[in-house]
């Protein structure tokens, strides 16, 4: 495989995903870290030559550049054992790295940046009026994951996939966003799984 | 394979993506529709039954159920010439597609069904308060779209992949919106590229 590098901020856990999955591939990678609270990935050179979008994570293969932190850990765990060959048990751990993006991410990492990171009496009164739409659909999803985990070990099949994975990242440090972990016993229970995986690295 | 059956709000961009991959790949299926702003995919027999996480599309296959409509595609198209086999674009298709869902379709979609479905004078003063980030945000993903169609035909490669149809399905009615497409070039001839397809259907 071509030299690995991922361009990262190590507060992010879409970074840490991708990390991740190196990790437990055993993949080396290396690491560039940007600083997305000073606007290091809004440059015109980060958008000219690593990601238009102006986000980061991006891996970098050789000399081109894979943006989305789901589609990167895809590339890295091709032909592995973390993304299943059975067709539906495939689409299967797209649907939860798609709910990931769309029902997860958005609340329960906003939330951290937001509460952990940016503080909250810094917030704009726009982002303020949001918060708790958020916090109740951040909720909803860890109350339908534990649903999920109740009764079975892994998000799907009865091994480790990438949507394991990918809901590991922020849902391991969801407290920084003030939610209760402690409430979600399957999901507590999921999580210590994972963190007991051969390989396995922490977020920092 | 098993009878397909797509559980659907016709008016919706994400069910009428997973039609469109099936009719382009001559796959029957049967379509069963429900009224989501009367709450119809929040019944506690769809919750139960369909998806636990109270949103169409979901593609049943035979007795079993698949949310999230960019993984219905996948299952739909799994060993088709809409799925590169190449590593690398594999991944990029799915970078295509996770941008879609993240970056796109909470803009250009939410602002269609708000504007167009709901309507102005109905919406939360919540809902109000972020129209304007919606726009700006929409604004940037279509002119990103526009800027990598530049030169090139499709998304990924040099054919149509499910990339292009993923974004294709709230594009091609981002008017609906209040996004004005005659300005971006790019992204015009591509919806024009798309609408020619052995096989295309229509949204309505």
């Amino acid at each position: 495989m071509d030299n690995l590098i991922l361009h990262e901020d190590p507060r992010s856990g879409n970074c840490y995903k991708i990390r991740l999955t190196a990790a437990l591939l055993g993949l080396p990678i290396e690491r560039r870290a940007y600083d997305i609270l000073q606007g290091e990935t809004r440059t015109p050179e980060f958008l000219a030559n690593v990601n238009p979008n102006g986000r980061i994570p991006v891996l970098q293969i050789g000399k081109r550049f894979l943006p989305e932190s789901n589609a990167a850990c895809w590339y890295l765990a091709t032909d592995s054992a973390l993304i299943p060959t059975d067709r539906f048990e495939q689409a299967n751990v797209l649907r939860w790295m798609f709910f990931e993006q769309y029902s997860h991410e958005p609340n329960i990492a906003t939330l951290r940046f937001w509460l952990h990171f940016v503080g909250e009496a810094n917030l704009s009164r726009q982002q303020q009026s949001q918060v708790m739409a958020k916090r109740i659909a951040g909720e909803d999803a860890l109350a339908l994951m534990d649903a999920h985990l109740a009764g079975r070990e892994w998000f799907v099949g009865d091994a480790p996939t990438l949507a394991d994975i990918a809901l590991y990242a922020y849902t391991h440090v969801a407290e920084a966003g003030g939610f209760r972990l402690a409430d979600r016993a399957h999901v507590m229970a999921w999580l210590a799984r994972i963190a007991a995986l051969p390989g396995y690295v922490t977020m920092e």
